[in-house]
């Protein structure tokens, strides 16, 4: 069936725990994991070339003018891309590739990839989102007032995706993504050469039938 | 997330296999099971109920004047159709409904219901295919070549369902379809209400915070 890789992007409310359900995602199942790069410092913990790809301004710039990004953009002082190559060379080889990326990203995605299938994580309903973004009382008002602000603007972003995934349990929430991405490989939209063998199978054994 | 039910359309190749899918779908997963309306005999062993609703043709005649089917068409001698009022009262409910048809049947669903999902199980090839149909060898190549040719003739149909899930395994079979039928639960357009709500509430909760 399905031989051609397929790009999947997930995004999600903040503080919905998307990190640690893609983390899970790729632990689990054989999907290919999309390293962005940044120009931000590595924090510390974090590894070049696991976290992130880490780049100067110089060097970020540069692969910019090579056309080296699917998509890239600018928060607050920071750069941030998806490397073309990788993505391209995993698609090419057959494998599905996990892209975790924020909503504008996800966007410039589904442009050039109008197969790439986009699920948002969700939270159960409103008050969970809200009790995730308090977190653990220890931040001040204003700091979750400005989370709950950027949540209800998420919920715009929402709707452009193709699937959403509610994040209760989060094994529950890996095997439901999973279950996505095994549907999509069946559709038969993305079987045509299947389908083609098939036929053209089919009438051969037909012809030669004594 | 998504409260109503979903019109599953579960259609294949001849002599895939497709019968006993079902019946383990059904079995092994909550999904209500249509039972057509048949003109036809009742053969030995089926129970009126559960394998058919065997009618006569004047009781059948007048469930087509009376709107009572949602599909129905006419095989050989035989009238065949689909009950509208227990499929309309499932869904109602909340239930996904399984419906195992023929393909023109199919269309003709698609049409009332354009939310309706379509699968076709296949082979994983045509040699497998073909191995089916000639059975344990007992047939003449006259009836495995009019089994071919149907066959043939099907690959057409085949390309108008949304989902291609291989008969290979059984089991795998029918945890494939139940990943389908679960991964179009979760499509954003399928879930209106559920983003709607979530947009309020966060509005709510975001205008009360202190």
């Amino acid at each position: 069936m399905n031989k051609s890789g397929m790009l999947i992007v997930i995004s999600g409310f903040s503080g919905v725990g998307k990190g640690t359900v893609v983390k899970k995602l790729v632990e689990r199942y054989d999907y290919s994991l999309s390293v962005s790069a940044t120009t931000r410092a590595p924090r510390p913990g974090e590894t070049d070339g696991v976290d992130y790809h880490f780049k100067t301004v110089k060097e970020f710039q540069n692969l910019i003018d090579y056309n080296g990004f699917i998509e890239w953009a600018q928060y607050v002082e920071n750069y941030y891309g998806t490397p073309k190559k990788f993505v391209e060379d995993e698609l090419a080889k057959g494998n599905n590739v996990i892209l975790e990326i924020e909503v504008q990203g996800a966007m410039h995605i589904k442009e050039q990839y109008p197969d790439a299938v986009l699920i948002f994580i969700t939270a159960p309903n409103a008050q969970t989102l809200k009790e995730r973004l308090e977190g653990r009382g220890t931040e001040d008002a204003k700091v979750i007032s400005k989370r709950l602000k950027r949540a209800f603007e998420e919920t715009d972003d929402m709707v452009q995706y193709d699937y959403l995934v509610v994040n209760d349990d989060i094994d529950v929430c890996v095997d439901d993504i999973h279950s996505v991405i095994q549907a999509e490989s069946f559709k038969t939209s993305r079987n045509a050469e299947y389908t083609d063998n098939m036929k053209f199978e089919l009438e051969v054994i037909r012809k030669t039938y004594n």
